[in-house]
Parts: C-alpha cells; structure tokens; sequence
C-alpha cells in the first residue's frame, strides 16, 4: 500500500466523486464502519456517499447484502467470495455506482491456519464488474483494521479514477 | 451528558451486553459509521454487536431501515419521527434486540431556523418500545459527530441496562 497520508487519500476521492458524479456505498465486516466513519469525515460527503452496510454477523450479510448463506458454509465470512458477493450486494442494495467491500480476521482471535490473523479480503464493484485483493496484516487488531481501511479506500479511489461517471 | 470516558462508556456496553446476551445494531446518518466503528474497536464484539446501517441518503433510509418516505418528507431527515423509523427499521432489519439510530445535522451546511447545525436525534429502539431524544451540539463538524455519537451510546447503555437480556 502507498504511503499517502489518509486525509489526502480521502480528499482526492471526495474531490473525484463529486466531479464526476459518482455515488459510493461500503459493505464492512472487520472494519465495523470505519470506512463509512471516513468518507463522511469531511464536509459535502453526502454529495457522493449514499451509505453503507456493518455486516458483522452473517445473517446481516445475507439479509441486507444478500451474500448467500451457503458461499458462507463452503468459503467462510472472511473469503474471496463474500468479500465479492458483499460489494455486488452494496452497489445493488444502496445503488451506488462503486461499492467496496471489506471482510478480515481483525484479531486477536478468530484466526486458523487456514485464515490468519490479519487475512483481509477488499472487493470493489463498479460498472466494470467485481476487483477482489487479498491482504495479510501483521499488527494488532486496531492496526489491522487501519490497514484494511485504507487498503479499501485505496482500491476504491483506484475504480473511481476508472469509473466514466455521469454527465453533470 | 456524563463526563465518563468513551473508553469506560463502550467497556460496560460490551461487558452488559456480552453477560446478558443483548444483541445490539446501529442505524446511522450524521454520524456515518462512527458509532458502529467504537462499538466494535474491542475484540469480542461480535459476541454482541450484530451490524448496523449507515443511512446517508434518503433512499437508504427506506430501502434498507423502512423509513416512510411520506416521514422524510413531513418531518425531514433530522427529526425525531425519522430517528424512530430508523431505530424501529434497524431493530427489524438487523434481528438484535436493542437498536440505536443517530439523525443530525452535523454541519458546517445544511442548518436552517428550523433545523439548526448541531441539532441531532438519538432513538433506541428495545423490547420496551422507542426511546427518542433531542440535543443541540455546538461544536464544528467533527465535535457535533463525536457527541451525537457519545450520546448514541450513553443511551444504547441505559436501555441495555433495563433489558432483561435472556437466559444464557
């Protein structure tokens, strides 16, 4: 990930989506709204932010996201797959144009061989389709949750400078 | 409101709650996620925390909490039948047993002789029905976030106090 400061990441999105018309919505698990928390920190966000969806619990990732309940038994809460059925189900569910998704294992528990502490998975969807990455953090739980917070809104204001937007 | 520490203030929150099992959502406009993000800095808070809604746009509000359109339209976003909605659509919508809903104008636009900046509502919806009060926060765009959310949770607190929670 860069090293731009935070508050310049979040003005060049916020300066970008209202320029060119984009509507942005967020699905989060691990990071429990901070994503949301930071697009709105700045003033005007509302010109470009139309909400967005805590999924903690699975139920909610079904019920409002619409993930469905078996990519959940068969690739885990914290996979490619929701991550990428999360920010499908937020661009339809808040019909924005960009949605970014943000499913990981924050620690300090919760964390296997097989999904590791600080294993993140970001999904954008936007009118091209659905961009998954995966990440591996090696912090604490609020280090982990920055980064997965930034790497979110990295890959978000990547699609958005991607994004043909609207005509004003 | 209480001169306790937020630290102090979202410990009891999740030690009541996690002791007597209450399951808890969030419903947020002004405060855009903040009050999610503090419920869920602790490790364990998926023990109690279920997810909430980020509801900035209008659309949100009654796509995904419920919220009457003709309630949006007679009362305004930032009113106190609008903070009901939200907290009654979050209790439903996220299946938790006690739902706490933000609605503000947190500023530096988007005051009025009607609606001043700083006015915000907080609603708790419980098994014991709505809750729902009135401040007027007189700080700039950031403070006015960080009360509404500090008063969102000192009521989210009294009311998990009163809950019967269920039998473990």
């Amino acid at each position: 990930m860069g090293d731009e400061p935070l508050a310049n990441l979040l003005e060049r999105i916020h300066r970008l989506c209202l320029e060119r018309a984009i509507s942005v919505g967020t699905a989060e698990s691990c990071t429990g709204g901070l994503v949301a928390k930071l697009l709105t920190d700045r003033a005007g966000s509302s010109g470009f932010f139309r909400g967005g969806v805590v999924s903690y619990s699975n139920d909610v990732k079904a019920g409002l996201l619409d993930v469905p309940a078996d990519h959940i038994d068969a690739h885990g809460a914290v996979s490619a797959q929701v991550a990428r059925d999360m920010a499908i189900g937020a661009r339809v569910r808040l019909s924005v144009d960009v949605a970014v998704a943000v499913t990981g294992v924050a620690g300090p528990s919760g964390g296997s061989r097989a999904k590791p502490l600080g294993l993140t998975y970001v999904a954008v969807a936007d009118s091209a389709g659905v961009d998954v990455r995966r990440f591996l953090f090696d912090g604490d739980r609020q280090a982990n949750r920055e980064s997965a917070a930034r790497a979110a809104l990295e890959l978000l204001l990547a699609h958005c400078e991607a994004e043909p937007g609207r005509p004003l």
